[in-house]
């Protein structure tokens, strides 16, 4: 991996270098909108709704107006943002190391989920060879996958302690270069790509439509290391109000589900320490993981992120099933946790009242992945 | 319902005139591509493929080229393209009775479907109102699906003669006007102006991206009760190549499940009398019915659809799981079988690349809808 000091600065301008530096590689993936899901989001929650929920006892449920953007990265290559990041990493080592060396050596990097596949298929394209570390027990589908793209697999045991234990062989044996998840700032800055596509996209299409009394207010993204939302809120920062696709600023949030510790970056954010460990097994498997140190720099020490909310499993799986029935997109659980936020939440929905008072929001909804397994989804949906 | 002597004539240009009526009511659907389903469809079927299959003992497996553009009708309004001719046949019935009139008796239909759902949302957006004539048996889901879009449903047996009588006696008790559900001109006009978006879209995307030496070559439909591929076949007759965006001819095929004779279309095409009954319980729940006797005759006797193909239960499956996990967009299962032939059907496959050649087809796919039960979908891909 490209040693941080040479990295590009966290900045917008670095997520606009970042851009162009991928944009062949990926999809401008479509932003979708959706009036059932903006009347629901619109409409007060009632008593019985709340009932059983930490809202219980709301005297007057939050009454917001809510008009989302979904920026689908479930339709992005691999079926998600991870691409965005890896292309982003693959080629600043291009840049800074050159091709001819990282065609020997190759690009590694322990995960078994979409940052595998993301981090293999750029590395296929561009003749590099791809080690990928998976625990042992990796569901086989998974396996399958990443080996699709051309990688090569070294099995670990499941503990993080054992999986860096064979990328530091991996890394000894073939010289690779490492490519981690999440917590690097090429990483970062190539997962703020997709918030950028989404000003543009949203201010595109007011402008068709000849609406020019509104603009995008504010985006929530889904936060597990922090990778999304760390480079969303590089993506919202230092607008130019001279730039047409942003009038004005865009603040952003993270959403986390709340099941067995996993909102770990939103108890982080209120008490000033960095939680760096999180054992959930919330259905958001994308979620499980604790915030980076990079992401928590522009989350919490620059406070680029405006707010943190989380919300619970069962709140997590209606907007799924609200996402699969109205707008007829397969999402994985963690993609919708946002939407979840936004249609449950009634502190962050008290807050977009409070804030976009009688205009209401137009909120940008990142749509982070698409891949479910299709069993998985049965036993979810099957047994009700 | 309007006396089909007065309804405009089976043509293409009775089609356009169709979109012109409908299209403030309806969504122009997306158009989708998929790199990896045309390669998939572009790779010869193995023999292990083929084991168990009617191709089995086929020596040379077909290998035609397909580049498939998908009209993505599960993001139409009410899910599905029923809502073309609802909108169609509500806005023929203004011109022909007159506002006043409607609004005093309403509309009625026997249905459990999504043609229900779509009169429905034709008639309130009208402030007409509509009747529903439901069996009795009818999946919770779907009645409350139906009375949310404001209809009145008066429940019957299930048979025929039973929903016809009851049907009957709600014509004169309100003096409704009836909208049948495939077997009436402006259902069928309106039905193929699905067709007429999706040439003008695939002729746009490649005028673009500068690809001038390609043209949509053909289009499979699903078939059903038959509206919507003889409304297809219609918008792809009598074409003008001085028109842009139909620089060619265009094929038009039938798609069917084979399960438990569901492939009535077929047989009936090949044997040139129209079957009159289905009973099927075929997945592909959509398709259960028999073509319609104007259906028929657009489609056998004017002869205006190139051929019939059929698929069986798992190769239906296949193709839905692909749809799933390949493009991330939810379709109920009749909404692939076009999909399915175009993939698995070796006969069909035969025939696009005799009449392809090197270069190959430029494929239209129909997806008819995406009104699917998840705990259904559950019960589909949970067991796996």
């Amino acid at each position: 991996m490209a040693d941080p000091s040479t990295t590009l600065p966290l900045t917008r301008a670095s997520v606009l270098a970042a851009h162009s530096l991928i944009k062949s590689y990926i999809h401008e993936t479509p932003v979708l909108t959706n009036t059932t899901l903006d009347q629901l989001a619109s409409t007060p929650r009632t008593p019985e709704e709340l009932r059983g929920t930490e809202w219980e006892a709301t005297e007057r449920p939050a009454n917001p107006k809510i008009r989302f953007w979904f920026k689908c990265e479930n339709f992005q290559r691999i079926g998600a943002f991870k691409a965005r990041g890896a292309f982003h990493a693959v080629e600043r080592l291009k840049q800074t190391e050159g091709l001819e060396g990282l065609r020997k050596g190759g690009v590694v990097t322990h995960s078994s989920g979409n940052h595998a596949q993301a981090l293999s298929l750029a590395a296929r394209e561009n003749g590099i060879p791809a080690h990928i570390v998976m625990p042992t027990i990796s569901p086989p589908p998974k396996i399958a996958a990443t080996k699709g793209y051309g990688a090569n697999i070294t099995f670990s045991g499941s503990t993080s302690t054992e999986r860096e234990a064979v990328t530091r062989e991996v890394i000894e044996k073939t010289g690779a270069r490492l490519v981690p998840p999440y917590d690097h700032p090429d990483i970062i800055l190539g997962q703020g790509t997709a918030a950028l596509e989404l000003q543009r996209q949203v201010a595109a299409s007011l402008s068709t439509s000849g609406t020019t009394n509104r603009r995008l207010n504010a985006i929530i993204s889904p936060c597990g290391g922090g990778g999304l939302l760390s480079g969303t809120a590089l993506a919202c920062s230092d607008l130019s109000p001279s730039d047409p696709s942003t009038p004005g600023p865009i603040l952003v949030f993270g959403a986390e589900p709340s099941f067995s510790g996993a909102d770990d970056g939103r108890r982080g954010y209120y008490s000033g320490t960095r939680i760096e460990s999180v054992k959930s097994l919330t259905i958001a498997d994308g979620l499980r993981t604790p915030l980076g140190a990079y992401p928590w720099s522009i989350i919490y020490e620059r406070k680029l992120v405006a707010g943190m909310y989380s919300v619970g499993e069962e709140e997590i799986k209606k907007a799924l099933r609200l996402v699969y029935e109205r707008m007829k997109v397969v999402a994985e659980p963690s993609a919708v946790v946002g939407l979840a936020v936004a249609l449950f939440n009634e502190e962050f929905r008290s807050m977009v009242e409070r804030e976009g008072g009688e205009e209401g929001w137009d909120l940008g909804v990142l749509f982070s992945g698409g891949n479910v397994e299709l069993a998985a989804l049965g036993r979810l949906f099957g047994e009700e």
